[in-house]
């Protein structure tokens, strides 16, 4: 992974996208990494949206604010509007197919992903937040997939650990097929 | 208030001070204030201990670390010595006199509560986290009790919401005795 670094959750509110955040900063922190976990509340807050954002480096973490998100998953077309377009070329844009239908313009590289869908498909929307930390897991390879199953099974309700930890899966899956498309497209172009 | 006003939570791993911290973001967020909410995991953080940072505000947020708590609260010997001694002369340090033990030195204004103690009396220690907030919601008197019910209630399991309303309720009852009895004091010396 690059490190150090940067992923932003964004979406709307009661995604779950805070605990997202703070899973992916709890399984860092279970293999030694120094993690900075930020959610910020403003005036779009107010509006029903969501923003997580941690920062990950095997060295000290000099500014903790997240600057140029490396990886992030927009969970809305709110979201995707604004934090979608302003972005590093190369950096990944994960774009929840679900939820966000609209023609996004970004530098970054964006995979169009059914993330609700697929929660919605393993019986609990509530789930879609550990399916987008199974996706940005393992596109951007930042920690073990072991890591962020153990992060999970501490921070959520017994009761749901198990529904969890098959939403972790299915969204590495999802980001799998996603990686052969975008392959196997290049390979024929 | 002070506005902006710093807050700190500090202690060890599974005394719930990341939801201490969340909830009193959200919480000030219901009353229109701008927050940033952060947890920072280092190589302390793999020793037990655990931070959560809040930063309200009625305005913008420059800078979203916070720098020097106007309030805050340590829960274990080993935060009370590490965070407790770096305070601003009249910043508030509440120690839980149940976990700290020692004396501490600082330049701060310390209130000695038995936080820990009156969750246990309430019946789970698991609440000490509630019980904190209501003590230094009331001492620094950042949002209204009635905002910081809304937040509990819609960020803990349901069958847990009374019990942290208790609790909520019971640390702001700490923060009047302890303030009534420095005033005692004061008046008596």
């Amino acid at each position: 992974m690059k490190d150090p670094i940067q992923v932003r959750f964004s979406g709307a509110g009661g995604q779950g996208l805070i605990t997202a955040g703070i899973i992916l900063a709890e399984a860092a922190m279970l293999e030694g990494r120094n993690v900075v976990q930020t959610q910020t509340y403003g005036p779009e807050a107010r509006l029903g949206s969501s923003r997580a954002e941690v920062i990950i480096s095997s060295g000290q973490i000099a500014y903790p604010e997240v600057t140029s998100p490396d990886v992030q998953v927009c969970m809305s077309p709110e979201a995707a509007r604004k934090y979608a377009p302003k972005t590093a070329p190369g950096s990944l844009v994960v774009l929840d197919s679900t939820c966000v239908r609209d023609e996004i313009t970004t530098t970054g590289r964006v995979a169009r992903l059914p993330i609700t869908q697929a929660a919605v498909d393993l019986g609990n929307k509530v789930v879609a937040n550990a399916v987008a930390l199974g996706v940005v897991n393992a596109l951007a390879g930042i920690v073990s997939h072991e890591s962020l199953v153990k992060a999970v099974v501490a921070r959520v309700p017994r009761k749901y650990a198990e529904l969890n930890e098959r939403a972790l899966t299915v969204g590495a899956e999802l980001a799998t097929s996603a990686a052969e498309s975008a392959g196997a497209q290049a390979a024929s172009s």
